[in-house]
């Protein structure tokens, strides 16, 4: 009987020891719920980047086919009218006005990314951070930069600073013309979503590689593509995506790209 | 009534006219029944080839599994034994003696890329071409080099080189120290399948540009990567893809590659 007390206070002691000894952050909560049942774990994207930065901004994919794809994620609409988020199985165009307006199943994109969102990982942001350690910050905590991830901050930034496009009339100028001229909305102590991915560099010629977020304010009126922040303090939440599908256009304006150069510099004046 | 002798004899006359206007090239027949319909027209590729090139070859997806994403395909087995090809539902593999085995579902892939296979361009051809001509020639016919191809031809080849990898154990080697000790198959006035995809340049990070085959012969006892080949005759089917999954690995060994650089150059030597 005895033996039996003193083998229960030696499992205490060593499960103490253990817990102790783990290395904790306190400021990181991971979830390990991570869901490999199928679609859930799917980045669908319609068309590639190197298309839109050629300049093709009409697509026949609508938001309703888009939505069987996914509930998350970001984009942009035909004739390039404006930024598009979505999140919670909502769709949003934040238009060169700086403001939200809601998408019906009936429009089109020719370029989008969505997902089915889950939290595969959670980390709780307690301190004051930049954006560009906030990403630095974020590759630390994942298990490896090699998968794609949908991330989600919800938080109050200290400063924030989004762009949107305005919509385009043909013939159409090239993406990085478009944005010399883009509208840029400045936010101050503002809560709000940052909607977006991280995708790995290997997917640089189809994708944004790193991050790339879009921001929507809590009352849902305002946002844009993400340029610059300050968070105060957030929660963010990342879906481990290691399936990716790539549905390219079929129509005339694509088949007829040349798209053998590599477009990574003219892609990081456009995305920062 | 002779009114209506006189239109039927018009349009009979018209008719004629169109058709003998019509540019035909006599060893080019089209068939546009292109097939719009979800799966069929997915390409699903298990890993991406910078993986392979960076030696990591062991994957969990069973042929069983991979056959749910298609009935045609190439591809490799774990350790990298051999090379393997799939068509009309059956998958084979080629090892390193050059000689064709059966793949149970129960074998398992580290990298492959499947399709079901549809028709939706045919092209037959009666004079003897050289490997290199005949990618330009088939390239000269698509509609653009921007989408996926899956591609097969049945023919009689006067010449045709094939090669095969040998089986790996650990700790790996790339793939490009690998194909050094490369056993090459010689085949001469052999008949026999290319099965295989040309794919766009844009995907040079994920798989192989261009055209890529491996071989085997009408009575599917040998076969190969293709290396170089000399076609009498054949006929030359290619299926539209222009959906693109690709399902990453989830292991730490993929987990753990350092993905950033350009691998063009290993992935030439490796593949010519």
């Amino acid at each position: 009987m005895h033996s039996k007390i003193y083998t229960f206070i030696f499992s205490l002691f060593s499960l103490l020891i253990f817990f102790s000894c783990t290395p904790r952050n306190l400021t990181v909560k991971p979830d390990d719920t991570v869901d490999n049942t199928g679609n859930t774990d799917l980045l669908y994207q319609k068309s590639i980047i190197n298309t839109l930065l050629a300049g093709v901004y009409d697509g026949e994919t609508t938001f309703g086919e888009l939505k069987q794809y996914g509930d998350f994620g970001i984009g942009t609409f035909n004739e390039l009218d404006g930024e598009m988020v979505g999140f919670d199985g909502s769709f949003y165009q934040i238009k060169a006005d700086g403001k939200v307006y809601p998408v019906p199943d009936s429009m089109t994109t020719p370029f989008a990314s969505v997902t089915f969102f889950e939290s595969d990982q959670v980390i709780t942001l307690s301190d004051s951070i930049l954006y560009p350690d906030l990403c630095v910050y974020i590759d630390s905590l994942l298990p490896t930069l090699n998968l794609p991830y949908a991330v989600r901050i919800d938080g109050t930034f200290r400063s924030l600073k989004a762009r949107s496009v305005p919509q385009q009339s043909k013939p159409y100028i090239p993406l990085v013309e478009v944005v010399e001229k883009q509208p840029v909305f400045s936010f101050e102590n503002e809560k709000g979503s940052l909607i977006g991915f991280r995708l790995p560099e290997f997917l640089k010629d189809v994708n944004v590689p790193g991050y790339h977020f879009h921001f929507i304010t809590e009352d849902k009126t305002r946002g844009g593509h993400l340029l610059d922040c300050v968070v105060i303090e957030g929660k963010i939440v990342i879906d481990y995506t290691p399936d990716l599908e790539i549905s390219l256009l079929e129509q005339d304006a694509f088949y007829q790209l040349p798209l053998g150069e590599d477009k990574s510099n003219e892609l990081e004046k456009v995305e920062k």
